[in-house]
């Protein structure tokens, strides 16, 4: 049966994405209370989504979208992890890694994935907060999320 | 009354900024003892400093105020949530990440920040520490600093 | 008297390189049962290698070399913090920031880093992971790691 959460994505027709596994580590570890979850990217039916930088190959739009869907990964995980999206307690932090067009500025794109964790979470979905434009990121992705969660 | 700490600052002559207040995110999270801030800016009177990248628009000199107004950040988020920087137990990790002229070895500029959590601690001030140079920052900042610190 | 893991590193042939007396901050900080670890560099002898570009003045191969040689100064710092390497529970967290040419996938060079925490702790080496391309790096180094890790 799914928990109120998953109902609050599914009402919002937002859809959890496969989780990857990874050679030589992992999707996430948790230690004590804290859920440590893996670099995230923008992925849709298994395939990077919006390659390129943003400003350049990728619109603001797409590089929202992309936000979104890495946030939706980062919450792939955590079900992954703790089975029931209910058992999150707080999401802690979340780092927004971009691949920007030189000088361009593509930073709010990130209020895409923090919304993602607020629409779902509400005050629990409240975070902490970093995004910076990198030069390059694997595979061409125009972003790349990190993110520190507390659960049950 | 103000604690140990704040004196300390005030001894210095530095300046605790104002504390924005983000839209979908927040500038702080406690998970057990220890507190999350999110990414601070060099600000001075509520407005980002020494805008550019460390080596062209901004000098090594002014590359380290800014490393101090950031870090100044940090503690006045941490007073925000703590209500007493006393009950700081320690700094525990600084992430500095800098916008640099290319191969321009502006890292240095890192130790002003790391001085203000040595100056008002001691040797619980003393922290992990990481810098690297990022490609762009939000609102052409020079400098974004990243906190975890241990809380009473 | 050695513990499993190091005769493990033994056996590996790999060799924990010294650990340096940074100024004003430290090499780990342990918080509850987290430790954290400054960045770390490929070091050898006390020095540097492999600086430049991974993709311009750094191969593939010399990137490996890099992280293998970062990830031992991981497991340095960690001994130095908690005396007896059998004494890590897990890896929580491993960060690759990667200096590299323009356009150049250099990022499968950090598999070197995660295998060394996989082959001398099995299962619990294996740790979330996030890979970044950077723009500049301290002293022209072409790869830096920050970890976490859980300790008895």
């Amino acid at each position: 049966m799914a928990g109120e959460v998953e109902k609050q994505l599914e009402s919002l027709g937002w859809h959890l994405p496969e989780v990857g596994k990874p050679q030589g580590y992992v999707q996430s570890v948790r230690s004590g209370s804290l859920l440590f979850v893996s670099g995230k990217f923008p992925k849709e039916n298994g395939k990077l989504k919006h390659l390129g930088k943003i400003g350049r190959e990728v619109t603001l739009e797409q590089g929202e979208e992309a936000a979104r869907l890495a946030a939706l990964g980062v919450l792939a995980t955590t079900k992954q992890a703790v089975e029931d999206l209910d058992r999150v307690r707080r999401v802690v932090q979340v780092v927004g890694y971009l691949a920007i067009a030189p000088g361009f500025d593509a930073f709010p794109v990130l209020d895409a994935a923090s919304e993602v964790f607020v629409k779902v979470y509400g005050e629990r979905g409240k975070h902490t907060r970093l995004v910076v434009g990198v030069a390059e990121l694997p595979q061409n992705a125009c972003l790349e999320l990190q993110a520190i969660l507390e659960v049950e």
